[in-house]
């Protein structure tokens, strides 16, 4: 059984490839390099296929700045110290358009050529009141959309499946799940605006907030933090 | 009414560009840099854009060769000489894995930046006993995912219509439609193939023969041929 597993140096993509293995996939990493302005994720991404033992690790270069409208590759300023209020109000400017389908799309790719059976991927409940592209709905016609896509899917030889372990998990239940699958969590990277020298997370962008309270709510302690 | 229209640099994408400009929408004409062994393509694209009146083109760099697997990317040697026969019996090895799915997601971004009405993508009867991702199942299915997959989409501000003029139609039917809509056609390339130094036409290869069966089908003369 394989599966390609979405990888972005996270906690939350670190906890789905250690579940993917927990499952008994070969796990298949896909990062991307994206004009995201920071590399500390990417490098934590390799860290933790790695760490995690993957099959393999890939990066895939793809340039979304040329659609531009993202806090992540434009040169808006990324939100700091906001409440929840704040960050579930409306759209996140650190929205990146069609991302998920892009992403999934390359996944897609790399899972025909593999013949896997999975796609793995760590979207959440905290993000789908959000990002439109996060909720179960989309995931669901992407499926149906990605048997239709390819040749493996028509013949019927491999239909994928997208899998979403995290889908129904708070932060706090994610930091649960990966203390279980012993994530190594000093490694992941979840800050969008980290110090460029010595790659520590901000602690004050949504992200590292929200991170933040998942450990104290489920009692880890951050090596991060 | 604006639309994203995928724009290759070949006959049957600057065909439905010519058809997008009639149905009077501005056009954002989107090419890819995917790893393609020659660049003759995407300077027709450049030219074909220009030509044409797109509002703007772009060209999106990605790498495909990431995960292998093409003539189109790889060292593979393109088949030459084929008849039909030989060409319907499987799918062509010039199949680059989800191309349309990865293709279509990077026009869905474009879109919702825009806040487009619409995406047009030249697939056709031809290419579909061999291209899953060229089917109008596919076709449908991508559009029901892509307007959950954005904010646009969700809020049903501006829901994407992907529109394929060219679903229906023989080659000779594409030709007799470009030669009506004055496609430039000296400026398209088609070939998989093409002298490196003069940019000129194999003439052997799929695409070469299929471009010439459905120029001579419609009685009009190729300018590059």
């Amino acid at each position: 059984m394989k599966a390609v597993c979405l990888l972005s140096g996270g906690l939350d993509s670190a906890t789905c490839l250690a579940w993917a293995r927990q499952q008994g996939f070969e796990v298949y990493a896909l990062s991307f390099d994206y004009g995201q302005r920071h590399r500390v994720e990417l490098s934590a991404a390799t860290r933790i296929a790695e760490a995690l033992g993957a099959a393999a690790h890939r990066t895939a270069k793809i340039d979304l700045r040329v659609f531009g409208h993202s806090a992540l590759t434009d040169d808006i300023d990324v939100p700091k110290g906001r409440d929840e209020a704040a960050m579930s109000a409306d759209i996140p400017v650190t929205y990146v358009p069609a991302r998920n389908t892009i992403f999934l799309s390359f996944a897609l790719a790399w899972a025909e050529v593999l013949e896997a059976d999975a796609i793995v991927i760590g979207v959440n409940a905290l993000d789908y009141s959000g990002y439109p592209d996060c909720r179960p709905e989309f995931i669901e016609a992407f499926q149906t959309m990605a048997n239709l896509a390819t040749k493996t899917g028509v013949e019927g030889r491999t239909k994928v499946k997208i899998h979403t372990p995290l889908l129904k998990l708070s932060k706090a239940d994610i930091v649960r799940l990966g203390a279980e699958l012993n994530v190594p969590f000093g490694i992941t990277h979840s800050c969008y605006d980290p110090d460029l020298t010595t790659g520590h997370p901000c602690g004050q962008c949504d992200s590292c907030i929200l991170r933040a309270r998942g450990f104290r709510e489920a009692g880890v302690v951050d090596p991060t933090a």
